[in-house]
C-alpha cells in the first residue's frame, strides 16, 4: 500500500505517542515533533507507510536514547493475553467450527494494539471482535487452502496479540513458521515477545531480519526472504504487514482489523471492520484463471 | 488556551483538508504539508491555536491562490440552516423556558463545523445536540447578568451557526453587537455571512479586524477593542474564540461545543461536551470576592 496524504498528519501522531513513551521531557519531545515535521518533505508517497513509521521511530528512539519505548507495554499486553488464554481454549472447546472460531480469536488479539488505539479495554474490545462479523471473510478458501499447504508461514504483528495466534496455530495442526520483527520497532512482536507468549512451543520463531512495523521485504534478511518465497500458505497480521504486503504478486491470507479510515478505503471495507482476505494473484496468473479465481474468491465472502 | 503538543498533527490535519478545499492538485498539496511540517519548528507553545491556525491557513491559500476555499460550503451552510430557521422558531414558541431553548438552538448551531467534524448531517446534529444535556451550565448567572446588561456583544463563530446566534439574539431581546471575522479563515463568519443569515436584522454587525480563526485580540482593530473593552455582557461563540479568549480577566460567558479532547481537557469536560461557562474573574477581583463569584458559578451549574 503506498502512502496517502492522510498518512501524513498521521505520523506526527504517531511520533508524539512514542515520544511520550520515551520520555516525559516535554521540550525533547517538541524537539521531537519539529525533526518529524522537517522530515515530511523527505518523505516520498510511494513508501508504503511502515517504511516511513520506522524512519520516524529510529528517530524517536535516537533523540530520547530510548531503544525501546514500548518495552514495558509489551510486556503487560503479552501478561494479560495470557490470563486470558484458558477462557479463549474453552470457547473453542465449546465452538462448532474450531478453526473459525480460532480465526476469530487471532483477530481479536489485533485489537491489542496501544499505537492505532490509545485506551483500550483488552477484555471488553476482545469480546466485542469476537462478536463482530466478518466484512470479508475468504475462509472456504483458507480451509481449502491450509489443507492442501505443507505448512504455514505465519507474519506476526503486535506483542500480546502472539497469545491469539498462539491459539490459531494450535488449530491449523501444520508446521508453522512464526515471523517476528528483527529489531524492537513500537508495539511490534520481537522474538522476546512470542517467546513470552509461548509460540515456541508451537511453532518455529524466525525474524524478518527488518526493524520496521511491517514486513518491508526490501530490507528483510535474505534468509527470511527465502522462507517467504518458498512458502506456500502466508498469514498476514495486523495493518503494518498489510501495508508491506499488499502489493506482492502471491498468495497470503491478511487477517486483521482495518483501524483508519485510510487502509479501510484501500481495502475497501469500512473503519472498524475486521477481515480474513486472500490475495492468490500469483497463482491466478500463473494458471492463467484470474478471473475465475476473483470469482472463487468473492463466493467464499461471508 | 495554550497550544498543547497534541495540537500539532491536528494542524497538519487541518491544513491537508483545507488544501484539498482548495485545490484538486495533489503534489501541491504534498508540498503544502511539507511546508506546514516545517512551520511546526518556530511555532511556540505559548501561542493560542488561533494564531498559529491563521498562520497555517494563510500558507494554504498563499501556496495554492486561492483566498477563500470555504466560500461555497460556508454559503450552502447557512442556506442549509436558514432552511431549519422556522422549525427552530416553532421549538421557541413551544418551549416553556424560550431563553434557555434558545440557548440550546445556539449551541446546537455550533455543531456545523465542517473543520473539526468533516463528515455531519446538520439535521441529525442538531436535534442531537437539543437533546443533550449541559456538561456545564451557567444559566441562571447568565440570565442575571443579561437581565442587568445594557447591551450585548455576541462573538459568532462558524457561518451557518449564525442563523442560530440569531435566534438567541432575537430572544435575549437587548441591544446586541455581533462580531465577525475580519476577512476569510476557514469556515467562519465574516461579514458576507453574517448578512446571508439574516443577522442585521437583529444586530450590528461588526469586524474583529482578525483574519484568525478566533478573536486573537493582539490582532483585533483598535475599534474592535474598544467596543470589548466597554461591552458590560459578551458571549463568545465556539472552540476558536474560547482558545483565544480563555485566558482573559474579564466576563465571558463561553457557549461552545468541546469537539476536540484537548480543548474539552482544557475546560474539564468530555469530548463532545457542550457547555455554557461564565467566566467573571475581573468582575470577581474588583470586587474582591473571587471565592465567592466561583460559589456562585457552581450553584449556578446544572
Amino acid at each position: 500500500m503506498k502512502t496517502y496524504l492522510d498518512c501524513l498528519p498521521c505520523f506526527l501522531s504517531q511520533a508524539l505517542r512514542a515520544a511520550r513513551m520515551a520520555t516525559g521531557d516535554e521540550k525533547k519531545i517538541k524537539d521531537i515533533l519539529d525533526e518529524v515535521g522537517m522530515m515530511l518533505r523527505d518523505i516520498p508517497l510511494e513508501s508504503s507507510p511502515p517504511e516511513i513509521g520506522r524512519l520516524i521511530y529510529h528517530k524517536v528512539c535516537e533523540m530520547t536514547g530510548n531503544p525501546d519505548p514500548y518495552r514495558k507495554l509489551k510486556t503487560e499486553s503479552t501478561k494479560e493475553a495470557l490470563s486470558l488464554y484458558p477462557a479463549l481454549k474453552n470457547k473453542i472447546e465449546k465452538s462448532e467450527d474450531r478453526l473459525y472460531t480460532a480465526i476469530k480469536i487471532a483477530i481479536a488479539g489485533n485489537v491489542i494494539d496501544v499505537v492505532a488505539n490509545w485506551n483500550f479495554d483488552i477484555r471488553h474490545d476482545v469480546d466485542q471482535a469476537l462478536n463482530k462479523d466478518f466484512a470479508i471473510c475468504d475462509y472456504k478458501e483458507f480451509k481449502k487452502r491450509l489443507n492442501e499447504a505443507r505448512e504455514v508461514l505465519y507474519i506476526g504483528d503486535n506483542a500480546g496479540e502472539c497469545v491469539f495466534d498462539r491459539i490459531l496455530i494450535e488449530e491449523m495442526k501444520k508446521p508453522t513458521t512464526y515471523v517476528v520483527r528483527g529489531a524492537p520497532i513500537i508495539n511490534d512482536a520481537t522474538y522476546e515477545d512470542a517467546l513470552q507468549a509461548g509460540i515456541n512451543k508451537v511453532a518455529t520463531i524466525i525474524s524478518s531480519g527488518t526493524d520496521g512495523p511491517g514486513t518491508i521485504l526490501g530490507i528483510c534478511s535474505e534468509e527470511f526472504k527465502r522462507v517467504y518465497e518458498h512458502s506456500d500458505f502466508v498469514i498476514s497480521k495486523g495493518q503494518g504487514n498489510y501495508e508491506a504486503l499488499s502489493n506482492e504478486k502471491r498468495p497470503i491470507f491478511f487477517l486483521l482489523k482495518a483501524k483508519c479510515q485510510i487502509i479501510a478505503r484501500d481495502i475497501g471495507v469500512t473503519e472498524g471492520d475486521i477481515l480474513l482476505k486472500g490475495m492468490f494473484s500469483r497463482r491466478a496468473s500463473e494458471h492463467g484463471s484470474q478471473d475465475a479465481d476473483e470469482k472463487t474468491q468473492r463466493e467464499n465472502a461471508a
